[in-house]
């Protein structure tokens, strides 16, 4: 398999349009080269070979993003990439979004293939009912059967009337979860994805920066979040800033006890602490952050979970190497929270690279004690000591990468409390 | 049912602390009337009812919202709104944004459940089995079979994991499609949500005005995005702005073509036409908006069609009163584009009103001929004119509200090509 430059053979009659775009601008260079995506094409197969697939029905736009480079805001129609055991891959999307594979994904057209637009919101239609004859009208029932067909039970896009229309008119495949076998394919990353994190991380210095720089008694959340949202997408020069798939989390004061509020124009005070959470992103990899900034004097509780907090992270980043179980991690941080008389109950961090709303983790490896993985070079986390106490919070965290002998922070961000 | 103050009434045993908040600030005010919370309720109960359903499964993050208030970033795992046909609504989500819910909703603790930590992105687990049996536990699973129970089988944050956590650990109840219920209710507003939906309008008048400030030859797309995201959240005094459940859209020259494209750092160039689209929300409400700006002087077939859309448009508005079918709409639109030798594939518009991401739409009404809505009024909508030609395209909309006998657009930018 390589990759195809766009060219005149007709596309999918569905879309006639396809074929007329050859000689137009504005298609994007692939992002990675054709033998990075046959390795990644490849691994997937091989672990689908090892669970008994024949074939893949991938649904998250990360792992459409990760296989094609398709790239855009459609995934609130539904999107489904084919992945047989061999042969092309299919991918199947809106009609109107047909166009945007073509310009973004290294996919000729004769594999992207548009599903009608009456499909769209309708209460006894599903496109995935087109989608499924679609590809039994191009023969791909039989051979993807070899096996057991393989679906992402728990993709945010893929809905449970999409899994309906897919048992109602397959018959004759055997649907078994294919447990995230993707995502686990992105957990170690390429040199190339390493500099796009890289280059993300130029984007989430910037923003945490301006977020710093917003902060101050008078000022409401609001308008902290519109100078973090500003430098995300501006960057800093050739560190352009791709949409984060979480938007400026910014709890604050009392709120800070809780860590998914949005924010509202609640005007920050002399006394508050105000957690910042946020990533660049950059071609669609992610780099997360957390910091907390303090208007005045702390607390003497907030300055002992700075402390503690300072001491668990520093543990756990001591702790990090090729080979080293994950659980280990959990481990590091809970020995030294106990000695501050601390204990957390939600995880650590998560693996980290593609994002899109509504979340920049992988689902795959959780930094917990119930976690099995083994670290490997290249793989990337955001560790993140979020103490959600009463009534008031703290959070650091940083985004780090494995490497052979320990660990490389994509950030230097000062790691303490930060005092205004 | 009334909405209660927070109080010191013991929480879930699962989350003790919420009983300890009781006392600390930033608890949200409610954004309505207890009795508008309530008369929701009532409608949502009324079409169970109808439907046969003794019991509602919502899951959808914008319907939470209108049910009960909760307001958080935390639908990127499973969240569940139970609704009995009478009692107590439940709401289940993960533990540590328990107290997220306790801040913003209305619900008093004792109906707000969080699901343990240990029950998050684990491949042989899923939250709903938990809360299959936290229902069970409390008695909760009778009485809701009374009828069947409706799921919203098409919900964006429903994956089939849950839906077969549910059939598995709950036979005694017979699963059916709710089919946007709740989405149907959200349809006619209220005198207050237009008002936020007005005071959003401000917010997108103020992004829109960025974007035109902002493009120019020699900007990159993502500084215009920049300009634009920074807008949104600012807002214009006590319009301040929330989150836009959508990124800007920026498709830029040939790419115009396809409308779902995010940015790039590709640079804007003189004869370049850029298609913005993008929403102002105010506490989830949202008025979105499409203009083109072009940079230098136009084709003669931009300009062709600039007029055919600007005719259609005028003539689909000049159709909107309470009492006419929706698919006038879409006969007005298709006339008058005939008219001019076009013709639009795909839907003219959508319902508008609360919005998480993905989608700012209400998946319930769409602007097409298939569609058998009546016009209420203050029902409300995005009309969008986006035509995607070969190699270019062209987008002109307005948000607006029904009235009793014609139509209110929430903003007033003019509706021609913008030249600059």
């Amino acid at each position: 398999m390589t990759t195809s430059l766009p060219n005149t053979q007709p596309a999918d009659p569905v879309d006639p349009r396809l074929a007329e775009c050859s000689a137009t601008p504005d298609v994007r260079p692939a992002l990675f080269s054709p033998a990075e995506y046959d390795r990644r094409l490849q691994a997937v197969r091989r672990t689908m070979d090892h669970q008994g697939l024949g074939a893949l029905v991938v649904t998250d736009p990360a792992n459409i993003f990760y296989l094609t480079g398709y790239d855009a805001w459609s995934f609130y129609t539904p999107q489904m990439l084919f992945v047989p055991d061999e042969g092309d891959m299919l991918l199947f999307l809106r009609e109107m979004d047909a166009n945007g594979a073509f310009r973004t994904s290294w996919l000729p057209p004769d594999q992207i293939v548009g599903y009608p637009e009456r499909y769209v919101h309708r209460p006894h239609l599903h496109p995935f009912d087109w989608v499924a004859f679609a590809l039994r009208r191009r023969g791909r029932i039989a051979p993807a059967a070899r096996g057991c067909v393989g679906l992402e039970m728990d993709s945010h896009f893929f809905s449970p009337k999409g899994y309906r229309s897919l048992v109602n008119a397959l018959p004759e495949w055997t649907l078994v979860d294919s447990f995230e076998l993707v995502n686990w394919a992105r957990a170690v990353k390429s040199d190339a994805e390493i500099q796009y994190m890289r280059t993300a991380a130029r984007v989430t210095t910037a923003a945490m920066q301006a977020a710093i720089d917003a902060i101050e008694p008078g000022a409401p959340q609001n308008r902290v979040a519109a100078q973090i949202a500003r430098a995300q997408a501006e960057g800093v020069g050739d560190a352009w800033g791709d949409f984060p798939a979480i938007v400026p989390m910014l709890p604050t004061g009392a709120s800070a006890d809780t860590p998914h509020l949005t924010w509202s124009d609640r005007v920050l005070r002399e006394g508050d602490a105000v957690v910042v959470e946020l990533a660049g992103a950059h071609r669609r990899y992610h780099v997360p952050l957390a910091r907390t900034v303090m208007l005045g004097p702390p607390s003497d509780e907030l300055l002992r979970l700075e402390a503690a907090v300072a001491a668990g992270l520093q543990a756990v980043l001591d702790t990090v190497a090729e080979g080293v179980p994950v659980q280990e991690l959990a481990s590091a941080w809970n020995w030294s929270l106990a000695e501050h008389g601390l204990e957390k109950h939600s995880r650590l961090g998560y693996s980290i690279g593609i994002g899109y709303p509504p979340d920049w983790g992988e689902r795959t490896i959780s930094i917990r004690t119930e976690d099995e993985s083994v670290l490997a070079e290249n793989m990337t986390f955001h560790v993140i000591c979020g103490m959600w106490m009463t009534g008031y919070g703290y959070e650091v965290s940083e985004s780090v990468r494995v490497t052979r002998t320990g660990v490389e922070t994509f950030t230097s961000f000062p790691r303490a409390l930060i005092r205004k």
